[in-house]
């Protein structure tokens, strides 16, 4: 089953894919690098960014993460050196690129949730307001909507309501901080002589993929499958029982405790994101799908992940904003009711990841 | 299929029941009331009081139930003034016997989801500890115990740990006043001489039965059935279709809005808790079946239900405890986890009576 698992190794007819469809995968990326590389350059980089700064920043970290997951899972057919050299400096920019992005919904996030939970606007002023408003369009649509944006009503006063805009208002302090420092680190790493050199590789990789002699007649397959087999482990070994249990009360457990900044009970969940996304990438190389546009259930199964680490990182940042000295005891009530709220959704996605991957098994199985 | 969905309308074989039936009932539970009632009076009235006088004014509180819910049900068959004069005597009974059990098990309630959320030892000392140890051992197993009492790992020492053993004493401090002023009514009650002429009338009624003349030849189905679609009615403008979606987050809506204790969401919840337990008691008298052990899903729906409002009122409970003047950042942020934390019980009790009750339907109807 754990192999059926893996479509292309089922149904996928005529000859097996080698490592030409390796290299026309991996020169596609690296096209799309230089392509989001040039369109950063062209919109300007000033804080917050325009719009098109932003996407060629999502872009570009797209192609580096696929890039970096190829030469990682397809290893054995290319230059040893070549790629042991290039995955950290891969993993170096989209890691650097993935910080601003990453307060900024962060922040979002906070706020939506502060404000379904108060029914006041606490939403931030200016500086995050344009950021925040294009993360949220482009988050994945909760699915329930409808349930948590009821109309607003007018906004009402209250020691609690205050907390929950004091709490709004710390948040975006500390986290547009955050933000406005991950920017000039870009930046900075943007303009780096280690910078243009990775730039200038991966310039050659859209021409030239330095294959090994033997890449030609090597089956993808295998590999793939062996991708496909650490995801698979790796779910095995995770509380999947507990998590089809809706309303576990798992993710809450030791909530109140202080080592749960990050949440230990969350690292095996980040790992298997890592790995569904090897796994997946592998197939957009096997199948032949860069878009990857294939695998529906999959992809949800990655967003399920990804909603488990956002939710996951901005309780902890919740919880952080507590220790602020000197807040009022409102603000440390609303921050702990956000807290929850975000563990809550930490709890969510556990669930919905269980779902999907139950479906996924079932159908392949 | 809403008179299906009442069982006793189906498969209930011979003669219908009549008036006959609704005497014997009322008999037995009157007597039920006298028993409970010379138990509490034997087993003393110390606060806290003993588990028998705990006992006792369970079952005292459990007869007075049956006996005003039946007179409500079957009012047609009894004589009119006599129960129109007895039923605000028996709620006024109940009611005020269950104040103190009320605050026992909300402090119990709070104090063991604080500890499931520091990993610490919160409980409450002495005063409150035998009680609170008994109503924990009463009430419904959650369906999830093993998970919510992982093993406590040796107290650990934080400003957040800190936070959540203040609350927990805030809390214990707050309930156990609450609980002793209770008690003190309840005694006081007891000894009043409106008790002791509700004490006479239900010992009539344990062996004489006011009904109607016509109530020997009264079949008392159609009232039953009557009381069902109460219910059925009340459930259906109940939101069941987002109760049953898993992580709604419909429960902290507006959680930190000024106007939430009580919330006012839970309201027609509580109405169909009412309605289900008339419902229950009418079952039992059609089907003569004074311990209502048959309709174990309607039971369970029923502890749903009272589970809702458990939680319903702990979350109130920290949610008011928040507002005492001069607490700690660290106490206000516990008691807003631990807010948040009941509403998700909340939202997890409406799940649970959706199945609940799509089961009932799917094998009734």
């Amino acid at each position: 089953m754990a192999q059926r698992h893996l479509d292309p190794t089922g149904p996928v007819a005529g000859p097996a894919p080698t490592g030409d469809a390796l290299a026309g995968y991996l020169r596609g990326q690296a096209t799309e690098f230089l392509r989001a590389l040039r369109l950063h350059r062209e919109n300007g980089a000033g804080a917050g960014g325009s719009e098109g700064s932003v996407d060629a920043a999502l872009a570009l970290r797209r192609a580096a993460r696929r890039i970096s997951a190829s030469l990682h899972t397809f290893q054995p057919l290319l230059d040893t050196d070549w790629s042991e050299g290039m995955r950290p400096e891969l993993a170096w920019v989209s890691g650097t690129l993935a910080m601003e992005h990453a307060y900024t919904s962060r922040l979002d996030r906070l706020l939506t949730a502060l404000h379904r939970l108060s029914g006041t606007d606490v939403t931030a002023p200016a500086a995050g307001s344009r950021a925040a408003g294009a993360a949220r369009v482009g988050a994945a649509a909760p699915r329930d909507a409808g349930l948590r944006n009821p109309p607003t009503s007018a906004p009402e006063r209250s020691n609690l309501t205050v907390g929950a805009a004091k709490a709004g208002a710390l948040l975006d302090r500390q986290l547009t901080l955050a933000r406005t420092r991950a920017h000039s680190t870009a930046l900075q790493a943007m303009g780096s002589s280690r910078f243009h050199a990775i730039a200038d590789k991966v310039a050659v990789l859209a021409s030239e993929v330095p294959l090994k002699p033997t890449a030609k007649t090597t089956d993808l397959r295998p590999l793939a499958t062996a991708a496909h087999d650490r995801l698979s482990d790796a779910v095995t070994s995770l509380p999947l029982i507990t998590a089809g249990h809706p309303y576990n009360a798992a993710a809450l457990i030791h909530g109140l405790s202080p080592d749960t900044v990050p949440h230990p009970q969350d690292a095996p969940w980040h790992q298997v994101r890592l790995l569904l996304r090897l796994h997946r990438y592998a197939r957009e190389v096997v199948l032949g799908d860069p878009d990857g546009t294939s695998g529906l259930r999959l992809l949800a199964a990655g967003q399920a992940l990804n909603q488990h680490r956002d939710a996951s990182e901005a309780a902890a940042a919740a919880a952080q904003a507590a220790r602020t000295p000197r807040i009022a005891p409102a603000t440390a009530y609303a921050l702990g009711v956000l807290h929850a709220d975000q563990r809550h959704e930490v709890e969510a996605a556990r669930f919905t990841f269980q779902q999907c991957w139950q479906k996924e098994a079932v159908s392949t199985g």
